[in-house]
């Protein structure tokens, strides 16, 4: 057994679940007896590299305060966007030693995405290699849903909750009026479609938005506009959910499509924005552009039971993991072990399979709803004071 | 007293609370013995031009199902965006006499804003003028918050809620990173700031956005910039929200800030990226802008008990009211009979009065805190099914 500290720190966008994943690593972690102290980094390694770090042992946990930490949103610890350098460059790798040895950490756990998880692969490479004994594990987080190896991600079945209790209520909105309008609803995801195919959950109970268009999908607006000319002949109000991420024929994002300022300055718009002109000066059509913006990733308010639970599972799961001495891996993969190394996660994005789809390309099957139904399931009590949600926040 | 049947219609932008409204008027008739029948009209006053009339009475009410219906976001019944011209004009007030004497309606209610105030006053008029026996009562709903002779609005709350409850979670997420940022959360509010006002409640837990631009106070942008600079040099992370309504010193509206399109065409954007253009041109710096758009009119699942209990005990009001032969007026007024001649609230904004906004003109003061806290007290039980809402739609 490895006798010593632990640490642990958050990377990446926030999600609604991220602080369900810490609870349960504070959680398990006070249950073992080879770990004397669990330290928390201030905005990832942002934090190991300046020593900004906090001892977690000091906060007076008990089961309420772990429960208000899993339903307050962003990252408690801070977050960062830090790309290493190859470990050819071996002076922030020293660095972290230097901390990693003030504070005696013998286990690091890092949550995040697919940059994080290159993170603990260099990491724990270069440890290795200068015989620092340590375990190193990655333990996943992200709305976007797009690790490899995962079945999901611990904060996709938030975010796919709140997008689509969300546009369950655009859709009634938009209803109202009897003037032809196409609402443009702007969903996040750079380079997969999972978070715009959450849009399609409202079907579940009736009707979904007319469209939704995926990254995976070449963005054609002729044909775009067809869909839309079709749609507003059936009926006056058109919903579109569309990702961020979508790319025209040429391959460039549509959100590239520049605008220029009253000054004549170039400025990138959105991708719902860029829609939204094509369709004004072809259609003549009133429209609207819901951006559903960073609420989708810190909606705790609107949090998935599941994803909860799963996240503080996947946290515990961690620990156990390197308990077992396993290094370099993370935690949370569809194998039978759970884990999988990190290096075949870093910088890879798993793509919404064709087969979920439909032939068109302008919406998803009926399938993909049946994939994303059982991560929205359940609610999660929220505390509320005063009219608002109380938060744990240190 | 007056027999004869009656009829409820929804006008203008949508509320979290206007089914509410809509559920006490249908709890109020059905124990109504003068009233036989409860039509609906479909689209505000476009169903009563074009006789889109249905009857309520045909659907299977019962207390789950006007608790159901209560929670539906959006007006379930639909809406315009109609102004009825000077009643010199008799054209459209002969074909609302036709739909009323169709269906013998004796009690009509308007629910809507102060454009729907106008409507009432006028249709009152114009029946009395040529001796047909209605009551006509105006029940106000409007996020706005901003009719006359009201203390609040019905709607206000549940908009005023989830933006405290999605404030709290933006600034949460915003505070994630050490990279200076501002994020411009973009809020509804043309003429009052009654809704940019809620991005105050947060501080009721901790901390607010550091600054809160309403439409009462000129936009100056350089002060403006002035604060920003001041916030960053405290704090990387800052946040702003801001009225979409608020106007520089000409009195323009931020939001008709031009930009240009790839084609050279003018195309206007909100108040939000107007100030982003500006922040990033002189102080260079990272931002983000957040518009909470109709969400703040629809959220229904985060909507305040305390309003949707009003709402509904104003629609059974409006009901009382017109039974002891009131018309022309507009129930849920402060005064001591609740009631206010239509024309006293037509066309006319509320708007926040001097002594709620800071001196420095860049925030609320705590007595606007202690104003909207009750209003967004409490939560409704959402009826869960699927992971979604379920909502009543007919």
């Amino acid at each position: 057994m490895l006798y010593g500290n632990a640490l642990v720190a958050q990377s990446g966008g926030p999600t609604a679940a991220i602080n369900a994943t810490l609870a349960g690593i504070i959680s398990a972690v006070s249950q073992v007896s080879a770990i004397e102290i669990l330290y928390g980094a201030r905005n990832g390694l942002e934090g190991v590299l300046k020593d900004n770090i906090i001892n977690l042992d000091e906060y007076p946990w008990n089961d309420d305060k772990l429960t208000l930490l899993q339903s307050t949103p962003a990252s408690a610890l801070g977050s960062c966007r830090l790309k290493l350098p190859e470990i050819t460059n071996t002076q922030p790798y020293y660095t972290i030693l230097e901390t990693f040895q003030k504070y005696n950490i013998r286990y690091f756990f890092y949550i995040g995405g697919n940059d994080s998880m290159d993170a603990v692969h260099k990491i724990d490479t270069f440890m290795k290699r200068i015989n620092y004994d340590i375990r190193v594990i990655g333990v996943p987080k992200t709305i976007d849903n797009d690790l490899m190896h995962t079945h999901h991600t611990p904060g996709y079945g938030s975010a796919a909750k709140y997008i689509g209790v969300t546009m369950q209520e655009i859709l009634r909105d938009a209803a109202v009026y009897t003037i032809p309008a196409v609402t443009i609803v702007e969903i996040m995801g750079r380079d997969a479609g999972w978070l715009a195919a959450a849009a399609s959950l409202p079907r579940v109970h009736g009707d979904g938005p007319d469209y939704i268009y995926l990254p995976e999908v070449v963005f054609d607006v002729e044909n775009v506009l067809k869909d839309i000319e079709d749609a507003l002949s059936r009926h006056p109000n058109v919903v579109i959910a569309l990702a961020e991420g979508v790319k025209t024929p040429t391959g460039a994002y549509l959100s590239e499509s520049e605008s220029m300022d009253a000054f004549g300055h170039k400025s990138l718009s959105g991708a719902g924005n860029a829609l939204e002109r094509v369709i004004q000066k072809q259609l003549h059509c009133k429209t609207r552009v819901i951006e559903l913006n960073t609420l989708q990733r810190c909606a705790s308010h609107c949090a998935s039971r599941t994803d909860i639970d799963e996240s503080k599972a996947i946290g515990m799961d961690a620990v156990r993991v390197a308990l077992n001495g396993i290094s370099g891996e993370m935690v949370g993969a569809d194998t039978e072990t759970s884990t999988v190394p990190a290096a075949q996660v870093a910088n890879i994005v798993r793509s919404v399979p064709v087969d979920l789809i439909n032939d068109a390309g302008n919406n998803v099957t009926d399938e993909m709803i049946s994939y994303i139904m059982p991560l929205i399931e359940g609610e999660v009590d929220i505390q509320w004071s005063q009219g608002l949600p109380m938060y744990l926040i240190f």
